[in-house]
């Protein structure tokens, strides 16, 4: 998908929500455990309830590989069901190098056909680059995420540049492709975090986690964060597709998702130029 | 599998050999495409002519799942496969938080059986910590990596503590975990590196790719990373599977692994405290 029909699509539904469909056995509600596909019987009706107020999907890889070969069934099942307009994010956290980074990108772009894919950037360039040769695929880089151990290693700061780890990401992966090609993760839980890698990353799309369960806040990250082509997926998971564990989780999810959905259309109104 | 038991492997067979099966559609035998499962035909027989050189297998994850479903139930195949006695590595170079990356230990650690994986280290402590739970089951966190883009952020110096960002990798992870459960990625093109690095952690083992097609030196690697108990996983992929794309395969990876497989013990006499 394009960096214009992304927008387009923010600004014909006034929406930059990310739905988390992190579909987990013990969660879900039990009368769908009957289901021949427990997974996509889950997810076809939360893609349904959530699809008019939200810009993109982002199943997280490792619940579905938690399943063995049956998970990747209902992985595949799962991107091909998400209606065309929506962005499709393989939260996959990858990073190999060269043809291993080939072979990540073919099963994620081509044989699943996502519009893009997380990747961790600590093993460098030769582990990024090979995404980039997909077009209209993206990247989505980790930059500053929204846990704890996020403190570890990625606020060290470059005896050279002065620069933090997540900021020498930002800078360097700048020079491997455009923001046609490349996003960062960037956590929701510091607001004042987001202002800076703003300033970094003028032009980039952000994807924000962080927000509701981890507890960011949602004006905070739009206002700091919100650039001319808007520049924000925020993810929620938790929140929306686990809104009720009974038969009702998919209305529930629903007015979960239109909930956020009424928030972001104000700040678009309030944060986004015309 | 317990440290105490790998070095006893390595002791019996006086080899510190680590097989990657980074099996590719494109690269086996064509003869094996007639068979029902390929990747496995090719695996059993990789397994069954080298097992006798080798301590460790490490199947790249990428290449199985860029198969789809079919390529996970050849990469269960395989594990179960593999003779109890040697070591197995998931290289899947994950890196997630919390709950996903207790899905991802699951995954690898129960569903599969593997006895260690490859984890990013980039998203710190909290994405490290549950795969340490698993008593017997191993994390090998990337340190130093053998390819070009290690430079770009591994080499950055913290300006607070002096060290290296895999440097502080190390120093960090020390505190997560033992030497009994966390093993280090250290690239073997460097020889001086990996002498630098085995001063921060005497008593880890390091699995080292970058022998052979990468450049690395094993007379090198071996004397500057061998402590007392070997300490050393050398990888080697390519000059083995690949030694013949004829109906010879096997054999001739026998013959490299065997070729390894000599030299190892000549260093293990050479550099191993009797």
């Amino acid at each position: 998908m394009t960096k214009a029909r992304l927008l387009d699509n923010i600004r014909k539904k006034n929406s930059y929500l990310c739905v988390g469909l992190d579909v987990d056995l013990n969660k879900i509600p039990r009368h769908l455990l009957k289901e021949k596909d427990p997974v996509f019987a889950f997810n076809r009706q939360i893609i349904d309830a959530t699809a008019d107020h939200c810009v993109a999907f982002k199943p997280n890889i490792a619940f579905y590989e938690a399943l063995g070969p049956g998970g990747w069934e209902s992985l595949a099942k799962t991107v091909e069901y998400i209606p065309g307009d929506i962005f499709t994010i393989a939260d996959a956290k990858r990073g190999d190098i060269g043809n291993t980074a080939g072979l990540y990108a073919r099963a994620f772009f081509e044989t699943l056909d996502f519009d893009s894919i997380t990747v961790a950037p600590y093993m460098g360039h030769d582990s990024v680059m090979p995404f980039l040769e997909f077009e209209g695929k993206w990247v989505i880089l980790l930059a500053h995420t929204s846990n704890a151990g996020s403190q570890d290693f990625q606020l060290i700061r470059n005896e050279d540049s002065g620069r933090t780890l997540f900021a020498e990401v930002i800078e360097k992966s700048k020079t491997w492709g455009s923001s046609e090609q490349i996003m960062y993760v960037v956590g929701a839980t510091q607001a004042d975090r987001i202002a800076e890698i703003r300033k970094m990353a003028p032009d980039h799309f952000f994807l924000v986690p962080g927000v509701g369960a981890q507890g960011g806040d949602l004006q905070a990250v739009s206002r700091e964060g919100m650039n001319a082509g808007c520049g924000l997926l925020v993810n929620n998971t938790r929140a929306i597709i686990y809104a009720s564990s009974g038969t009702d989780f998919a209305s529930m999810a629903k007015k979960e998702a239109f909930k956020m959905h009424q928030e972001m259309e104000r700040y678009l109104e309030q944060y986004l130029p015309a």
